[in-house]
């Protein structure tokens, strides 16, 4: 099975990308596939709602959303971490979100996926709730599962994520939420 | 005092700028000067995080966001309608208000507006509520006073916007709610 890390982060490298790694490190030990997204080496022009993928099955905007509705599509599970700008997720990240209405026009082809998300904030308590909330409900449209980290909403880093041990520490377990719930369905699915 | 109206959908002349114009009617009817941000109309590229509007008064991005940012600088009260774009409101509304974290950088220029949001959903309760929240919550975060229609969360209709009579009843309400309140602030600040 495979899990794909989405980085909705516009910065190279930094704490989104880094808590997304060490996410994916905890599914690689369990055996999973993993893939990644990193909007920051993506180009993702928002949503026009035009309403073209209604009727067709490509988008009239010609970038690297293509390559991501591929990702998402091959993915079992799909794990999401954003910062959080002015209360929320970026634009950049809500480009992608907004254009993945494709997939759910296709049939809901994100249904029954697995989904979890992660959030860093510059403050201890400083809209990461309220970024992870918003994720999820992303993934809800989408007829996704949604996952916490078996404690709360997901995983909660304060700037810098990767010295925030007791944040790290939500980052992994929600991965092993991730694991465990897609293994539970997996058997469920081979019987 | 003004209201500025601000439309966060990228179509033309569609459900938001309609919802903005009818609640502008109820400001100009109760004397308010009124002005508006049609995102429609406008060119804002997503906010790169760089941080350079920490130390200067202005943005690295040369785009329209230095006409909104006097905009909202001269507003009083400040009414934002957005639709429902997979549970919130579009990344193209999200970029305005990430770069608008230079206004909160210059002391809270934002500070005790008195702000109100609308949105439209293509289902009765499609995210309207979600998306009025995470309005509200951009408004927290500049310091601003935020109120309802006076029953519950502000405008929320469903598409066609104009043809939802309980909806546009709402947003009515909402905008005489912005109204009444920013009476409320005038009349003790001149006392």
């Amino acid at each position: 099975m495979k899990i794909t890390g989405i980085s909705g982060s516009p910065r190279k490298g930094q704490n989104c990308e880094k808590i997304i790694g060490a996410a994916l490190e905890v599914a690689k030990e369990r055996g999973f596939e993993t893939d990644t997204v990193f909007i920051s080496n993506e180009e993702v022009a928002p949503c026009k709602a035009c309403g073209a993928c209604r009727d067709q099955d490509f988008c009239v905007i010609d970038d690297d959303m293509d390559e991501i509705y591929e990702k998402m599509r091959a993915a079992d599970g799909i794990i999401v971490a954003a910062p959080v700008y002015m209360g929320n997720y970026p634009a950049q990240l809500k480009a992608l979100f907004d254009r993945s209405v494709l997939l759910r026009r296709k049939n809901f082809a994100l249904k029954n996926k697995v989904g979890a998300a992660l959030s860093v904030g510059g403050s201890r308590n400083g809209g990461q709730e309220k970024t992870i909330q918003s994720i999820h409900d992303w993934m809800h449209i989408h007829g996704m599962i949604v996952v916490g980290d078996n404690s709360h909403f997901g995983g909660i880093t304060w700037n810098p994520a990767e010295e925030d041990t007791v944040g790290m520490q939500t980052v992994s377990e929600t991965a092993k939420k991730l694991c465990d719930v897609l293994e539970l369905i997996q058997k469920n699915r081979d019987k």
